[in-house]
């Protein structure tokens, strides 16, 4: 089944980008963001990511011509559109933040300024991009710390929404943290390490689970992790699991690496069995444990039932998110170009904090003495911050309530991606995404990232923007 | 970025497989069957989608020398096992549940019958298939049914869990009644149809709503139909929306064909809309409205709140099936053969329900009189039943409680799709696939469907079935 990724847009963009040719403003130039309202599982961060298969898919982005003849046949657009599809160029402005930022509502993760048929071309893959791999990098994330440390590894293939789901979730995972995936095709795409041992039906398959652990244990000696909760785990399969150490492991001089229980009492099984291990010298052995497992099963079985747990699998949870398989990311024109100058543009709605924020503009990331985060400033596009002089951070919902900055160090965090749709970012390694990932998310408050009723981070405007968006406001009720 | 769904495989597929290989057992005949254990959202029934996928991918299944090369670089793999999957070649038979039945927990849907080692290898593709798909089609087919014949639309690829989520999602909902999607991939691909007019951004781009409106108009005469909530619905929209038919489309013989909402409150909107657009004489005009709806919003509108409302969009709580995001299919042993003969496997559980079924099986639909569905059996693969016969229908778990059914007659809901590897089974139409939808959830009884605490439809055990399992529970007991 042939795939364009070209014609995974949502129908509308194609009828209003025919309108916006028909009348001959399609080179009309406009602004527009990409930004979300509110964090999963109210949260108090998100991690960006999504932006390398965006990238991808701009450089690829050309309309074949079965493309074009099925547009045709659908007799309401234009043929000098359907020309101008055939050779089509992206020729915009692209400016974005770097895949594994921690992001906060309200704040433009990428701009896109161009001609308006180009932005409006690209939107439901801009958005489907950032909206799924931030939501998994997201949820990952959360899953990740609340192991403190321990591997987790992302099991969840199965039970992805299809097949870039579980690609791309595997690789928004790795970036937020995890140690590895069970999916082979993210490995061989992305460099996700893959791994994985064996499922209860390896061990059904022999006249005993005894058998099946022993023909494991000849197949990969170095690396043996075994199954024992196919028939009774502690009574059967670690008694087993020992058995194959001293008989078959220990002769060759091997070591039994480890054990995985899939199913039961996590925390009562992962105690005993970590006891039966160790009285049988085993005390090097791994207990890995998996079975519908989240943040919160994670944070409870170590925190308050003292699992003896070494790593986690997670599977269904982690890959559709399914606390909150939503994260709403939307795409807005903020500006357009009226006879040569880019004039702003504001949505305004009853609820002040949905008004748009409007113009052309960057993001910049305040960091105190010790490089902790202290808050993000929407700004003008050009208006640069000079950090040897104090700063006003203020509320842009309760302006009185401000506080002057100094010793500080800012980052502009919205970078160009495409200039003039020529690529000028050097798109990094999946590891220096993983690393930049742990590197800013180690700058955010303790109080930002709890689980649970966490400290809002500030994302203020500068006062110019401020002045701008009041002034547009005033003028719309007027 | 080369795709090769090959390996879109748990790892432990890969090292299990090498362990048959290199134990030689790898052509040991197994069977598998897929099956569910609770239904998403707690509801009475599921839809069974995601076996076209499942068929191109098994009719596709290589291992490229890219992919062996992969491979061969973990270090772990056997020579020999390589080679069988340079020359792989599916031979196993497969049975499945026809794309639109509705089914229902821990009846099989799917079962393969064939060398273990290619059960296998297409486990986590089978399931994600499966998984994914099913869960789509079961959302969507609780939002449709809530509509009460009213179209409704999918309008969720800018939040679906990437490219394939949003293409097969769509897919998904058509069959389960939707009337089209946003997703022109979708429309490409699949031949479900595509629509769509116009965003905020189209309105924001102009300098009023009533010009963009007016381009619109003039650029779409015939399927005119006007988003009027960018600025005020009542007070701006519906009267531009007016304006337009009386000045633009009327002159030219046309008729506004309808308005969209997008916001605010739309029970109350969509009624003052309605009493606007009367008064103008534009009583064809049509109500569609979207915004975050779901099954449970979209029936509060119609029957509660009596809303005006023609038709819906409906998108990320759809496409996501928000929730309940994961829809947990399994894949499990029941049978191998050893010395020659086909040896049922169970898996035993402390908790009853969950000990599985073994054996290699059949599923029967039973139906009354008026053709509605009464109960399902699973029986062995080979049992007939005879319809002229009264049938003996009883609880699995509570087997006094009986029911002797007469005047029935019976389907085999598990068909032949893969015989010792070669496609036997037609695939129907998208078309056709829908209609098999429709038809066969019209034989579901209105208690089964209910959005909240269904009836529970019957699964039973035949005879012959019943005291198989239980002499192997039995035996295992002792």
């Amino acid at each position: 089944m042939k795939r364009n990724l070209a014609l995974l847009t949502d129908f509308y963009e194609l009828t209003m980008s025919n309108g916006y040719f028909k009348d001959n403003r399609h080179n009309q130039v406009a602004v527009f963001d990409v930004f979300f309202r509110s964090i999963p599982d109210d949260g108090g961060y998100a991690i960006f990511a999504g932006l390398e298969s965006i990238i991808e898919y701009i450089k690829n982005l050309t309309f074949d011509k079965e493309s074009i003849e099925f547009l045709r046949n659908k007799k309401i657009f234009d043929e000098g559109f359907l020309t101008y599809l055939e050779n089509f160029k992206f020729t915009s402005d692209v400016y974005a933040i770097k895949e594994g930022t921690p992001i906060f509502p309200n704040e433009p993760l990428m701009v896109i300024k161009g001609p308006i048929i180009e932005c409006q071309l690209i939107e439901t893959f801009v958005l489907l991009s950032i909206n799924h791999q931030s939501l998994i990098a997201t949820k990952a994330s959360r899953i990740v710390r609340e192991a403190k440390g321990r591997p987790v590894f992302e099991f969840g293939a199965r039970r992805a929404h299809s097949y870039d789901a579980a690609n791309l979730g595997a690789r928004s995972a790795y970036i937020s943290g995890v140690t590895g995936t069970s999916n082979t095709l993210a490995d061989f795409m992305y460099g996700i390490p893959s791994s994985g041992t064996m499922a209860h039906s390896y061990v059904q398959s022999f006249p005993s689970e005894y058998e099946a652990f022993k023909s494991y244990a000849l197949n990969y000696p170095d690396n043996c992790l075994l199954l024992v909760d196919t028939y009774d785990t502690l009574h059967e399969g670690i008694p087993n699991a020992i058995r194959i150490h001293n008989e078959v492991l220990k002769p060759m001089g091997k070591y039994l690496k480890g054990i995985r229980i899939d199913s039961g009492d996590l925390a009562y099984l992962s105690k005993k069995v970590r006891a039966l291990l160790d009285e049988a010298g085993l005390t090097e052995t791994k207990i890995t444990v998996s079975n519908s497992l989240d943040e919160f099963i994670i944070r409870d079985l170590i925190v308050h039932q003292e699992a003896e747990i070494d790593a986690f699998g997670v599977g269904e949870r982690l890959i559709t998110a399914r606390s909150e398989a939503v994260f709403g990311g939307v795409f807005k024109l903020s500006a357009i170009e009226e006879n040569g100058q880019i004039v702003p543009k504001i949505k305004i709605s009853d609820n002040v904090a949905k008004t748009t924020i409007p113009g052309f503009k960057q993001l910049y990331r305040f960091y105190d003495e010790n490089d902790m985060a202290i808050a993000d400033v929407i700004t003008l596009h050009n208006e640069e911050i000079d950090p040897s002089k104090p700063y006003t951070l203020f509320d842009p919902n309760h302006p009185w309530k401000q506080k002057v900055v100094e010793k500080y160090r800012v980052e502009k965090l919205l970078v160009p991606i495409f200039e003039k749709g020529k690529l000028v970012y050097e798109l990094p390694s999946i590891e220096a995404i993983r690393k930049h990932k742990e590197i800013n998310f180690n700058k955010l408050w303790k109080e930002v990232i709890r689980l649970k009723f966490p400290h809002e981070y500030y994302v203020d405007l500068s006062q110019d923007l401020w002045d701008l968006r009041r002034a547009l406001v005033v003028k719309h009720k007027h």
